[in-house]
């Protein structure tokens, strides 16, 4: 299996060049956000996840975490990898220095999480898991609460998961059924959770569960759900992880990918008294504290499916270079080089997407402007369902591309190609499936503001494409596209619910390819100020040129064809009966 | 996991209503090729595929086949399926009469062979590879090997498998190395092959392999490569499998898919005197008898992968109708609505281009009418890239798009959904990879007779598109898209050689959807006569005009894509230089 080795350059190419860093660095409390600074963090996590993570892959793969009565042990390798993790102080790089933290931004630590997906997605999404338990504590936790556990948490020493899915209740929180009773100051849980990401393992001294419940005299549906936080072991006088809770996990998945990745069944109350937990946020509130992380752990799969993306690539281009057919290496072929291409370009603008979305977060939480932070949260809102629908349906179709060019060897599985694909599938599925992104975005994006925060989106990559952004070129490819959008959005919003919701995954999609060839407009022009100044890495510019040419003359055109089927209407969906045409 | 049933009443309509089975009929030879006998056989076939070969698909996966010093064992079951599907006369439905055969025309086959592939596609890989070597010996055998091993192979008693890739000779046949020298009226081979499906296994009582090897003063290249029969067991006097021959599996692949057919790497002379072989037609010319195999294999992989798509369609929708979210099945969800149609549309002109093909097939080898075969297989050649190509491709969205209707439950592997994706994922890589497939296309099939057969195929077209073709309604969306594709044609031509290469597998995807929207438009009108007709089918010509209404809205727009690709020129790959930009 190919090595990884972490594209430092294309990051820094991105982070420094296409976005604006200084912004970022100007922002409260992200002065030490220079380039130095990112530079070695950037070498030292490429070292970490290439040395480290990324040979633990396939082991992951084919052992995987295995379930006893007494619980899970994670994959060989993987306890020690995460103990190395924790020590260097990885899990901090983003966390707030008052609980331990290095207060990094989440651009920066975008960077960080696209190499450990792309090193070793299954580890990578135990410590994505206890990010959203510090964003959910750090929002909404009590005092108490967020110093008997936020430090723990932010150095990685204890994990944090999310259990959400019950059986009858997927994409449906409204259907859920765990309950929690009071019990003095605490809480007694009883019920089965589902699909817990790392709900149970080895390889931290206790587990932070934060569990969707209802209290007995809730309101039905979504506005009847609270959110708890149940630990493994319940915490000593010491504040140390004490005398195990009433919680067990009853199974693990056998999955398609991500078998390192344990996917849990929990039970909560078998033993009679129920799990003890904890209120987080205010009763019947739970979903508004789900939101709350939402945003950031969808990011994070537009991040999982780009580092798989680009492991595959790596793998695909190591061995196109190696294999010989016909008298020359393959990678010389025509087709396998529109094939590394589709891969790259697509790699190249999935980045700039994930970090500009990135660095709107960091706006939107930290500016000191009102202002400003709304402007970037709107920003944020309409790009979140892109980055995570777009993002990993490209992290599929690239994986399942570099399947391809390996030919015969890339459905062996010891070669590796075929993992990247198993583990990329997962993510057009967990949170929220793309189905729910795209109606997401036409719904609650879309329709609910009238398509202004699109629309100012739209005024910012008209800027681009017509040369009048700052160091642009004018981009007819560009424009041409993003008249088929416009229309498309004003065919969505005059339409209303129902043309939205049956147009809803083309739409998105279309919005993707389009966000993207503004990002491969953006490159293409940092290239061409660099090559026209005076620079020692011509290669690297050229490459980048060659990268965004290649997006928007054979990437970009599927733009037409999603457009098309936005214009085609819904009725081609809507007259479907389901009981009589399927 | 699902049942399987066999689509009859789907597969009825095109074999009797969408195509011309009277011209069938009328051919040599096919007078037993009626309405009664096609349906009795159709029914018949369903049930076995449903009710024998089925219910191994998941145990085939999870046990798979299993490599010892002595051999191959076959999936659990699997030896006592192959007997019955042996003794009910399943593997000669096809052969000739002279040889045991029922002598039905392919057409009906691959009905056939779609549903052994649905049901499970690893155990349907045994017959198809037999029917490979069955064609090979038919064509280029001599009397005396055709009177020795056609009848056993037509029944089925002994399997056939090909030999033909080695480590170092991918697609790049010149390279094969593997060496036969003569002894006496036969020969000795020496050497490796991998890839070798079904090339081992305990199901069948002898297995004949055809390998290509090079004999001693062989021409360097694709022309010195000659064709050997080598039996595993060799024949005794009474013409049964007698003396082991010196050959063996020296191992079997760990896959992706397909766990239950084995995947053999076969060495030839190890214990010394080498494996006795026959040569098969003329010495040098074993690649010219590859090719009269190479269309009826091709144009299997693209039954296989509607087979498993359909499979997979079955699936999803038995899971979209009885899961319950927000109330309702999430069948009537417009996005679930949208990915079944998605399936279901495509399943149907697939099946459409593929008994079309196969209709033409049979026109091309049994007509007694010179000008008429000749036309045939100029059609057959042009449609064989795009059935393989373009059909394999779809398999694998197609299965994705299954998985993903099952949400979490897709991603996991009890359910099945996983494996149909695993599984279809070889068809676009094995008999020749899709950028093989498309460079057949544009050069061998579009160039060398400087678009001929093509522009005939779009005149036919055309006449539905126009509504000049008997039944014919007007087809607008067909037309607009023949447009972009007759553009795209003269593009390929014009540019020659180099353009053609690096848009090859743009075009070949492109012919795919605008043919694809001629089956549509075709099922379309046929639909609408019977409805306008006496029939008590209203809800299944009803669904049959939703599905080719949502195919021309909703999947032909994909064609504006890649017509975008094509005319946006090769330089966007040509400019790519490996060494620099990759």
């Amino acid at each position: 299996m190919a090595d990884y080795r972490a594209p430092t350059r294309d990051m820094r190419f991105i982070l420094n060049e296409v976005l604006d860093a200084a912004r970022i660095r100007a922002l409260p409390g992200f002065d030490e956000y220079e380039p130095d600074t990112v530079d070695a963090i950037l070498e030292e996590a490429g070292r970490f996840a290439g040395s480290v993570l990324a040979p633990l892959n396939r082991v992951g793969d084919t052992e995987g975490a295995t379930w006893s009565p007494e619980g899970v042990a994670a994959a060989p390798g993987f306890g020690d990898a995460y103990r190395q993790y924790v020590e260097a102080g990885w899990n901090g790089l983003t966390g707030s220095p008052d609980h331990g933290g290095m207060g990094m931004p989440r651009v920066l630590g975008s960077v960080a999480t696209e190499m450990w997906n792309a090193a070793n997605m299954s580890f990578a999404l135990c410590p994505l898991l206890t990010a959203s338990a510090v964003e959910a504590l750090s929002h909404h936790g009590s005092d108490e609460q967020k110093a008997r556990y936020l430090e723990k948490l932010v150095s990685g020493e204890w994990t944090g998961c999310m259990d959400l899915t019950e059986p009858q209740a997927g994409s449906d929180l409204a259907a859920v059924r765990t309950r929690a009773q009071a019990d003095g100051d605490a809480y007694r849980l009883f019920g089965q959770k589902i699909y817990i990401t790392w709900g149970e393992h080895d390889v931290a001294d206790n587990i932070i569960h934060l569990v969707l419940a209802r209290l007995p005299d809730a309101p039905a549906g979504v506005k009847g759900i609270s959110l708890f936080l149940v630990p493994k072991f319940i915490l000593d006088d010491a504040g140390g992880p004490g005398a195990r809770n009433d919680m067990r996990c009853a199974s693990i998945e056998h999955k398609l990918g991500i078998h390192a990745s344990p996917t849990c069944t929990i039970t909560y109350g078998e033993e009679g008294d129920g799990a003890l937990g904890y209120l987080v946020g205010e009763e019947n509130r739970g979903l508004a504290c789900m939101f709350t992380m939402m945003n950031a752990a969808r990011h994070k799969m537009g991040l999982q499916a780009l580092g798989v993306a680009d492991r595959a690539y790596q793998a695909a281009l190591t061995y196109a270079r190696d294999r010989q057919q016909g008298g020359t290496a393959i990678v010389e072929h025509a087709d396998v080089k529109r094939m590394l291409m589709t891969m790259r370009s697509q790699i190249d603008v999935l980045r700039a997407l994930c970090l500009d979305t990135a660095s709107q977060m960091d706006v939107a939480e930290s500016s000191d402007d009102a202002a400003e932070r709304k402007t970037a949260q709107a920003r944020v809102d309409v790009l979140i369902p892109i980055v995570k629908g777009w993002g990993t349906e490209l992290g599929v179709e690239l994986t399942n591309t570099g399947v391809q060019i390996h030919g015969g060897m890339g459905f062996v599985e010891e070669t590796g190609a075929a993992q990247y694909l198993r583990d990329a599938r997962i993510a057009p599925i967990y949170e929220g499936t793309n189905g729910i992104q795209a109606i997401d975005l036409v719904g609650r994006k879309l329709l609910r503001d009238q398509g202004s925060a699109m629309k100012a989106l739209i005024a910012d990559m008209r800027a681009t494409a017509d040369g009048t952004a700052p160091g642009a070129n004018a981009h007819p490819g560009l424009a041409a596209a993003l008249d088929l959008f416009e229309q498309a959005t004003d065919t969505l919003i005059a339409g209303g619910q129902d043309v939205a919701m049956a147009n809803a995954f083309n739409y998105m999609m279309l919005a993707g390819y389009v966000v993207g060839a503004w990002y491969a407009a953006r490159i293409a022009d940092v290239a061409r100020v660099a090559l026209d100044g005076e620079t020692d890495e011509t290669d690297f510019y050229q490459a980048r040129q060659a990268s965004a040419r290649f997006y928007i003359r054979q990437i970009l055109p599927k733009a037409r064809g999603y457009a098309a089927m936005v214009a085609g209407g819904p009725d081609a969906v809507d007259m479907v009966d389901a009981a009589r045409h399927l």
